[in-house]
């Protein structure tokens, strides 16, 4: 389905606040910065041949802009999947839901901590219900399991 | 209280996801493109003498500041009326109630598809309060059908 | 599917209370009265060749025995579509909720005024999920305006 | 405002299973029958002059048309009151609640025994809100305060 | 306490819509009409002695009304029991609540379809609590069970 | 089973604010003072031979004192009734209903607006339960309408 | 599909408790003891050539394996239905839903008294949205009702 | 622990429609412009040496950014405090509650009106349990005390 | 309105456990005295010529009392502002709502701790919705500057 | 930690109604009066060697200063412990929560019917969390187990 | 009705995870183990001359079936009581509910820590409204409590 | 801490009904059986030099035990972590909670299907909060990545 030459692709999106990865909170998030991160999957991505696009945004609907770029990219037959820390809009976001739906592509939601021993309005998940796979507490290394599930699903 | 040859304005707006109108679960939102809608609206307000403006965007605050623009129409005597389609925001943005509260507009909020038989959280609407009218289920022919009903209002 | 010379019908139903139109509450329903807003729309029934039936009842079954009337239509391929502003019984009634899907009809639901600025037990329909369409706070122009509709759905 | 020789009218009606009074669970209503409770209420009304008119019915639609009729009455200025015991109508019909706002007439919402001392769903009241005064626990003694109270305030 | 000679005598009521039984949503509630029903019901009651007594109604006033004729049967030993489809009401009617319990007879609550398996409003009965039995899901086979059940109970 | 000569007594208790009264929100409660109030009781229940004893506090603790100095004259065979306005304790304590069931008095639950018509919380009573009736909405006019049930309760 | 010469097989499955029956809350339950209910059922079951197997258990996890040894049955074509009184785990357990769902049997719940006329807590039944039928409140009698349904479905 | 010449910074941070101040709701917001707020806040602020910086958005996204500045510059020991009126955001961000969280700024969440005293949905705020004080209905002199605040906390 | 030479009064008002202040969870409230409080108190309001009471009760009833001496203040047009920390009793006392909607005070509702960063119950203020303005979290400098705010009101 | 000479001090604080104890609901409480059980607690305290405090009061600030009291006892090491029988302000009242926590002492809520049996509201405490045991439903003997609980307490 | 030469027994049953008891959480539970607990049950039971049996299972099922092991011997005259420590199952077994309103003993639910301090679902119990009475806090020492009640609920 | 030449142990936990495996609801859980996912495991923990158990089972009490021999493990220093799929239990099982808590393992909670994409009572998980990490939605490859993240951690 994929297209002759180029690699497909893997976008790893990250929402509010995770600019400030190593400096905020470092007891829940860890000491690695965002840039760390996306370091590792760019690295991990590569082992699979995956081209891995890496964005941040405190903006919810520069997110959505983004989910819809996967889109295009799905029905092209380019995308392997979409990694998508949401961060606060996972709660709050119908849009972000919207769009995963509206576009049909495989979405794993991912979380550094685990959000189910914090709040209680960080155990409802908006967009968890349109996702393939939801996955958290696994600190950083979560990016790298998810590129491998990625992986593993394409050669299913 | 209309300045004299400038013909009044309706305002378009369409929310988060609406640029995917066509490819979309189109079971649920039809085939036409949003490139379809605005040009069907356009030539609907045009049989009533109106200037249509049409906007989409992702962000909640781009709405938000587009309503702020029709609120200085309203106050000019220029504006006729708004339709809103805003998509997932209806169900979780205050900002846009306030700014329709803000500018006393009157406001159509219309959706697509018939959102009370679709998932619990969108039967709640934060901007219905603060709407004059609302409508939902008709397609994209309610678009045209939310100018017909401005004109009329016009004319009583 | 329709009987060659019969012309299609349209059924305009109106539930309790609403033949105090023009008497009652009149800042949120206006001043006409029901014979009125019955004859509008058989005015504008005719302009598209539609049959127009009226019938207001503050009986619950009356209203589902219409709406058992209106099915047997559907079945004989004599139905354009139908116009219920159910009145209090939108919000308290499994029993139209009932008809409505166990006779698989078209069905536009209407308020005269805007429910969802109203007291908060008037946000939620029982009908509202089988209808095919909902609209509000049009006033009794609302009524040409979902009869536009039918007519719009018909030639599509 | 009354009109000159013709008697203010006090309307009493009775909801659903009020006909089985005296028979239906005496230890909750007691053991006199509807026809008792009417003559008692047609001798008291008798005692301040007003014409007492009685009715009763198993028919939501019913009691809504009643409502109704003495909406007539007090447009013409001969309506003094009603009371309304609406039984289990109290409880689930808004349909009544819009008729007494539309009609704007000062009601008596009463019970024979002490709703709020029963089930959870009997300490609500729909129609409470738009009733002039509420009262509960009395037993058929209340009919005859309910109407001693409109006369009193016929007199202020 | 039974009158000599005269058979005992179960109702069958059924509640709105029911009168669409065959045609409506057969997926949910089979292909027989209400006429074969009511047979289904006289036939195996006539192979207890019973006089089978069928009414069907949209309107809840009816039901109570019925309910009301059973009552008076019972206080004079001529009721063998009650088997009460009320559909819709089922989930709205205190008023069907207070009939059964104001005439204390003994009632089977069925329904055609398994109602916990549908929408959540369908999984609360009012009258449930006042039903000697509840039955669900067992197609129109149910009548005849239900009937079998009064001819067990009459027996012990 | 009361003591030969001394008259039955009548409590007319009033809670918190009440002492306000004429000046307080006239809108909701009228222009009479508690004064006023208080002599009407007096006047009232002298008609049937009452000693009539009256008290305000806004203290929870002295109205459940007076409950109980209620309860000792019902142990006496010297108490006719009471009437409680509990005001805002209506709505927060328990304390007072374990004093009215403590006491098995009976007691008449009074407010004099329509608390039915106000805000939420107010639809709530902690007391009503235990109370023998409830009455709200008559004004001060209420105060009388109680006196007149206990008398018409004594000669029963 | 059933095998050749080996007879349908009806299990009849007791719950938590059930053991204690003709000793536990007579009132509620009656005074028939689990050995005179499950001869009842072999009986029963017998006169429609049905091998009844007949099991209880006060272990949610036996419960489970013994539908998943129905669902066996099922496979192989030699079930004709399984009747279920889960008793108290007919509230709390998740597990034997997704055990009936996991196996597609045909399952009637059974409950001996009226649950709905018992504690809030037992209105509601995880287990009913996965069976076939439910059915409450006709005692012992119930579980040949019960087997009687069995025998009407296998011959429909 | 500040930078030695450099003046301390306070924040003022005002959310969605605070553009509008001065003609939106003036009956709640007052009629000074948010030019006149910031002018206030600055004259205030230079009182105590502060540097005052103001910002407008109707963005959630540069709100958050913006207290990631503060937050930078509270590392850097160059932050006096954060006022910030999110306006709408204050009930539905919480990417803004995060931010504060994530940043450990001191911040006095600031409403101009008594948000109490309107919608049930603006009583919550998600922020509030990350500020280190709250403030509303204090008009648009509440920036004025917010400062005094922050400079008084300096010199503790 | 006030009289000539008599200096405006402003109320300080403390409820349950603030004459803890000082030993009470320090932590929370910091480690000054009631008697501190006070006479900061007195100080900052003689800045402004105005006599200051203050009062701490732990009873519910004297706080309502104090309410009543302050309204009548306000009617001699005497009352410059009262400042309530209501503590406990914020969450549970109507009648304190009411004693200040009797009223119709100017009143500053203050907590010392930031009451949203505490137990659920803390949320929720019966007496904000009656209250001017509110704050929270500024420990006890909030005191001063709720009297500054009330001198600031009226200057202007 | 205790002073030399002075016994150690357990206060035993009974809350609203039960100086009724013995008259009120017997079937509750039992017939032993509040003399009886505070000679119990007198006697049973003094086999340890503890000086036993009873009081009563049906006033919420008595209690609260009854905890601040032994809260001084408590920082003068002299405190061995506190029963306190809140009775309806157990379900009711912040402000002696708050006195608990802010005093820090040992206290065991006691209630001497099993309140979990009763009405749901008095499932809930307040106070509860702040306590270090609770007890209930072991009749006016638990006092007795609770001062045992103290003593234990102390030797460990 | 005791059987003549045979000891009274006492049942001792704890639930799951108690065989953990001094490894599991010990600021919550403390370092006596399991053994430790049932050794102290033994001795003070013996003090009384009961018979004391004690058993721990993690299965829901065999408390169950224990409970009816005690009922038997209730039913024989040969029970003295039951302390049930039931952790988890407390708050999920509608099982334990039935077994112990089946089986008709004098229980008492005890917890070693104080759940009325923890998460909020451990605020509920399930069997607390069958218990004669419940403990919780008094740590281990409690078991020895519940014996002496049980032992002076038998010499009363 | 470990044992010198011992293997680290990962604990495979399968709840109930994944005995059914292969067989329940394919389109949810795939067609691989449990040995087939066993044997992945065993595989998969081969790689990193782990030993594998896994254990099944319908009974709660069960896998509350495993967990407790993984935590002795876990004090011996042995254990590398637990991988949990507790299936239904998930959903109702506060004996697990305990079990995870009380030992203090490292455990990740496993959901082959998306549990936020099917029911209500799905998406509410009590062990979540006790768990390290929780994944769904993976398939049955989830097993082989949760043991890759205990490896992972294992070496960080």
């Amino acid at each position: 389905m994929s297209e002759s030459s180029a690699p497909l692709v893997v976008f790893v999106l990250n929402g509010p606040n995770l600019n400030l990865l190593g400096t905020r909170e470092p007891h829940l998030y860890g000491s690695q910065t965002l840039d760390d991160v996306e370091a590792l999957c760019r690295q991990k991505g590569g082992q699979y041949g995956f081209e891995v696009r890496c964005h941040q945004s405190n903006h919810e609907g520069d997110l959505v802009g983004w989910i819809h770029d996967a889109g295009q990219l799905h029905r092209d037959g380019r995308l392997a999947g979409v990694v998508l820390n949401a961060a606060a809009y996972t709660h709050t976001s119908v849009a972000l839901l919207d769009a995963i739906k509206g576009t049909g592509i495989a979405l794993i939601e991912l979380h550094i901590s685990n959000v189910h021993a914090r709040e209680q309005f960080r155990h409802h998940s908006y967009i968890a219900s349109a996702a393939k796979a939801v996955m958290c507490g696994f600190g950083v290394l979560g990016y790298g399991l998810a590129i491998d599930a990625i992986a593993q699903w394409q050669s299913h």
